[in-house]
């Protein structure tokens, strides 16, 4: 009712109703380009264009990273990354070369991983259904204290010191709290439990053996998204798009087609890891190939057209809202694009998708 | 870094910074009281005063509550609702006695409880433990909407129609999304996601058979508590306490502790039906008395006394917080206090806790 961009008549009309006159309808964003991706044998993606590559600037990253990820417990914490991170961030946070600021991004993407594989995904690296969820609940309390309780708040603590997964979290939380404000915070913690409830439901998937419907797949997958990395957009950045406007449906419909379309490109290349789980991984291709009968390059078509739809609405939804007079949502927004650029480009080159 | 309450040498000292003479500290707050409970054996919890009892008042949210519940599509919704919501609304939201207001309450409790009995709690209300991940995704679909995606949201969209929990959460969130704003719309959706983690954990617990201990238990249940309820209070009452002042950690941490008493008091008066169930549900009293081979009356006074301590808790940092320039956060911890009060007033003498 009294969100920021609700206006009677829409977006973009203040000025007609203050008596200006009408502006002139900005031109297209440029930037977006159709690239091929894989073996090149299926259809192009859609995606911006990417805005920085910088080696450097990344292995600098990823020596502060490493050392990070050491102290927080991990074996073996080079091997671990696997220089996955530092490019990670730099690729995708476009507007700072500060590495403590991109460390936001690296250290909390790195914990996101590691649950990600250690308590979700990888049968193989000890991942196990029916313990996933207790697990993540010790995620929340890690990343997001809550009152103190006796005696049980003093064996939670022994617990969550032990784990490095957990000490990541919380450490990568800590990070982000000494750059940014409390809301921005909580910001980034729910959008975290949003995404656990979706492996939640992978979890129960794979351990029932009924896999579901590419369009109950895909309504999961909505809350576990790059969304979630996004929420790191304006803290790395050094700013705060402020919560009246990031919580706007407008621009919450925006971040969620940005976040979609970039996981759904983690999809496409994941799709023979995936397959080859001894209890396969939920994946948008597999879905819709097992729903439709139909073969994997059909399935990889109907997959990347999806993601294109994702991005022009990207591109639309970005424009309309230029005619907002907020330099961090402009700045945001342009954060989220160059987001997709740098995803797209890691997920592309990197081994780990090969 | 930036939060509001954090300045350089703590609450309450601006004051004396600015060269002002030191604010005589403020009295207790009045109104607290040790409060029998049960059969009379177990020690008295200590709770705020009932602020306010209104049958007529409460007879006329359930009318309409009713009504929202038979359109919803709940059978028997009389039954159902047991005549539960429109009390508790009226107990706990004290400062308006504006029926659509209330009704913001009473709609989303009703919601999130028919979820909880449905979906993860009462086995003789067809919950099945591995299906609850899988039936939460769909829940936060239905209350927090992301983009749009062809064909795949069309189907859910049928999904999330057929089942009156789904339009129930849904209906609810619109209730709540016309009368407040988009900030405090995330707010509560968000909540609600990290209490359906832990609702995954319990379900994992009983699905296997392996219950936690009692530390472990409560910190789950600490991202599970009438905190989400509280997520409503300025909702309710017509104002909204702002996303800065909402998450600063200080405000965070009293309102944790609020809802982990309430629903302290929640565990305590379901101890018998807990235990009954076929798979029994996790309770703090029955994991203490597994944990320390005691009596269930040994459990039942520990968890008594953590609950005292931690309203004792939330009544000092209450006093602190008053040193705080907000009118929005005075009314906010105002209805928390209330909150309690009616929370422990509605769990003691309704039906469905004898």
């Amino acid at each position: 009712m009294r969100d920021l961009l609700t206006g009677p008549s829409g977006l973009g009309t203040s000025a007609a109703r203050l008596g200006r006159p009408e502006a002139v309808a900005l031109p297209a964003e440029p930037g977006y380009a159709e690239r091929p991706w894989g073996d090149g044998t299926a259809p192009p993606l859609y995606v911006p264009v990417l805005e920085r590559e910088d080696a450097v600037l990344a292995a600098a990253v990823d020596e502060r990273l490493v050392a990070w990820a050491g102290e927080c417990g991990f074996e073996e914490p080079e091997r671990f990354l696997g220089g996955m991170f530092g490019r990670l961030a730099v690729l995708t946070h476009v507007d700072t070369d500060d590495v403590d600021q991109l460390l936001i991004a690296a250290k909390l993407n790195a914990a996101w991983w590691a649950a990600d594989d250690l308590y979700a995904d990888s049968t193989e690296m000890g991942a196990i259904p029916a313990e996933l969820p207790p697990r993540l609940a010790l995620a929340m309390a890690a990343m997001d204290p809550v009152a103190p309780a006796a005696e049980f708040t003093v064996e939670l603590e022994e617990t969550l010191a032990a784990d490095p997964v957990l000490v990541g979290l919380r450490s990568g939380i800590a990070h982000l709290t000494s750059r940014s404000t409390a809301t921005v915070v909580q910001r980034v913690c729910y959008s975290t439990f949003a995404m656990f409830v979706s492996w939640g439901a992978y979890a129960a998937w794979r351990h029932t053996g009924n896999y579901p419907p590419a369009w109950q797949y895909l309504a999961t997958r909505q809350h576990d998204t790059f969304y979630t990395s996004m929420t790191l957009i304006d803290a790395v950045g050094g700013y705060e798009l402020p919560a009246p406007l990031y919580y706007d449906p407008r621009v919450r419909q925006l971040l969620t087609a940005a976040g979609t379309a970039a996981v759904m490109v983690n999809d496409l290349v994941s799709v023979e890891k995936d397959a080859a789980d001894e209890q396969p991984v939920c994946n948008m291709v597999l879905q819709i190939a097992a729903d439709r009968e139909c073969s994997i390059a059909e399935a990889t078509a109907r997959t990347v057209e999806l993601h294109n739809q994702l991005v022009r609405d990207f591109e639309a939804g970005h424009r309309a809202l230029l005619a907002v007079p907020s330099v961090e949502l402009h700045r945001f927004l342009k954060g989220t694009k160059a987001w997709m650029g740098g995803g797209f480009e890691w997920h592309t080159t990197h081994p780990r998708y090969r």
